[in-house]
């Protein structure tokens, strides 16, 4: 066990707030910050990766360094005389300490690797919150560190920092998206009365909530039967966010991927989200020919027989159907497909049926309820069918991760048990 | 507005902290402490009110204050020597401020009025967080002090003082009990799966939580159902309460009043309930001949075919019964007959028909939910059958007071909108 010191956790907590910066930008990049403080304990530079394509951290860090030192604060247009001229010739980072949140990338992606950036900078010590879980850099960004002579140590706040990561590392570890459920219930778990009446069960607040949990998310999640019974756009309603929030959503310039389930082939040109001129990405199981839209793309995922585990391909034609010849789609192999497209967190916003399709294919890592105030009764509509369960040790197990409250409504966040 | 100092504040919230030491013991009375603070600024007695019958917080206070002048801290076996005689010609309180709870009563019940004994006391300043509501004494105490030349203040912490005493508080006022309706439930609001089996909801911590409430409240409330279905004993179990409130409850010597509501007059002498030793109070529309236990008492209510507020006489035979003749229990004459009885805090613990009828009568004041991390799927129980709900304006309001987290659960506390 490495002990850190108070001022190597004050330098991490820093560079994990400019982390969360990018939160709502990076996708499908994780979230970096990284801290660069000199010999003498001062602040040299600081920086966090924005988009992805653009400078990482640590570059970002080293520039603010090198600009910091012909620009003091508060004069920016001033260029201070250097006293002493051997100064020069050694990087203005020469014996400092860096405090990185993520392991420093050793391949050349978009941009060059950011251990060699450390290495030629001179610092002496690197101080890293969580390893990269990415195959490309795992150990190897610390192992040339240390080949450099640098010292490296390692798993400082490294919780923090791997939470802010938690879809990145689990498409890197699992090749899925990390996927969220999120609900609108009442005090006892229902969505709508019995005749379908169900505007505003929660407050704005709770809604504007919702719209910033989109916001960071990298796609979308839904269903043909929710399309076809709101009509909903998807999307980040960019005005609704918090000033803080809409800035760094900004950044990111597009819009989180919309997915869609549709099994049967329901959904057409006329719904509101093929037409807001931000891309669609339709599961089926054959082409839909009503779906013409240029933003909408279309993919073919296996269908089989085996109900147990994955989505039927539409409950309300369920009669039309017989039992025996169902079909069903495979949600294991579109959640793979969404990770080969980098989707790190998959924000879902579905019906009951497929929530519960979730569930049971074992695809949920969170649960997130808006939990209202109020009580609808047993005969008002469930927010997630799992069918019939019939043993106790069989049903979904979770643990409260976070509880606040959020106007009059909660905001619960669970961590499902695998 | 009064201006109270900060000194004041520490005062009362002394008294309040003693007050609550009550909570387990004084029903039907409400809890209440005291402190005497004297000129010079230091605490001269300090008392609350442990059981109905006994000494008042006041004078609990007093004659601790009487008491400490005789025997100082730590030696309470020495009589100190009065150095000046004259002192003893007045009372130690003489002049000083008390700190008391809840206003003074001013009639003599089983024990005489404490604004008498503090006019006697010669204190010349009382301070009171919250006005009693009982009329016997409403603004009565506060007028004897005044008229005694006593500077009365009034309202530091009310809200506080209020909380304590809202079951006394709301029985005074309403002539009814104040009613919580206690739920161990899933996140999806259910308490058992589809073919009834619910054991271990919620873990060990929250139903150890679950036996403070109970002994907290004068009395807790059942139907046939959940007797007939689970055989409980519904009372305090005193071996799982932790230390310091298994102290507390056992100054009270009884048991909570066990109601029982059997319309049907299904119940009978086997079960556990009336074989404990502990009273039980059963509502009925008729004598009840299989209940023969002498700790069990039989009160006949009211029944009227008028549906939409009260209670079936059991729904299990629903089928037995034409519906146009089905007759239905008063549940406001219950609640009216527990409020004569002196029951100010009601804690109910029932199945989801006779919770749902509660609700549908406005007799719930609070509903606390043991929320589960556990999803049990929309085709498992629920906790609360309110029937159809046809508009939203009509579901059932209510606010969070309070969450916390106890064990692996969360303990929801909300105040019903009326």
């Amino acid at each position: 066990m490495l002990a850190f010191s108070k001022d190597d956790a004050y330098w991490m907590s820093q560079a994990l707030k400019l982390a969360k910066k990018g939160r709502y930008s990076t996708t499908p990049n994780p979230n970096v910050g990284c801290v660069i403080v000199g010999i003498n304990g001062a602040l040299l530079g600081q920086g966090y990766h924005q988009r992805a394509g653009e400078a990482h951290a640590e570059v970002n860090a080293l520039i603010d360094a090198a600009t910091k030192r012909k620009k003091p604060n508060g004069q920016p247009n001033e260029i201070v005389q250097e006293s002493v001229k051997e100064i020069d010739s050694k990087p203005v980072t020469f014996g400092a300490t860096a405090y990185v949140t993520l392991e420093p990338c050793s391949h050349v992606g978009k941009t060059p690797p950011c251990a060699l950036a450390l290495i030629e900078a001179q610092v002496t010590r690197v101080v890293i919150a969580s390893v990269d879980k990415n195959p490309l850099v795992q150990n190897n960004g610390i192992r040339l560190l240390k080949e450099a002579g640098i010292q490296v140590d390692i798993g400082l706040m490294e919780r923090e920092a791997s939470a802010l990561n938690v879809g990145f590392n689990y498409r890197m570890t699992n090749n899925l998206p990390w996927l969220t459920v999120k609900l609108a219930t009442s005090l006892d778990g229902k969505i709508a009365l019995s005749n379908g009446k169900s505007k505003w069960i929660t407050g704005l607040p709770a809604r504007i909530n919702v719209q910033v949990e989109r916001a960071r998310s990298c796609a979308i999640l839904s269903g043909a039967d929710t399309v076809i019974m709101d009509n909903p756009r998807l999307s980040v309603r960019v005005n609704e966010l918090p000033t803080s929030e809409k800035e760094k959503f900004l950044l990111r310039q597009t819009q989180p991927l919309r997915v869609l389930i549709d099994g049967q082939n329901r959904l057409h040109d006329d719904y509101q989200i093929f037409n807001d001129g931000h891309p669609v990405l339709v599961f089926n199981a054959k082409h839909n020919n009503k779906l013409r839209s240029v933003n909408t793309e279309q993919f073919q995922v296996p269908v089989n027989n085996a109900p147990a585990n994955d989505f039927s391909l539409g409950k309300q034609d369920s009669k039309d159907m017989q039992a025996e010849s169902r079909q069903y789609l495979s949600l294991t192999a579109i959640m793979h497909e969404l990770a080969n497209r980098q989707i790190n967190r998959l924000w879902t916003e579905a019906g009951a049926s497929l929530c519960g399709a979730l569930f049971k294919a074992s695809l949920v890592n969170e649960l997130i309820i808006y939990q209202a105030p109020i009580l609808l009764g047993s005969d008002a509509k469930g927010a997630i069918d799992l069918g019939s369960i019939e043993h106790l040790e069989k049903v979904i197990k979770s643990q409260f991760d976070e509880v606040v409250q959020i106007g009059n409504d909660l905001k619960l966040r669970l961590l499902i048990k695998s």
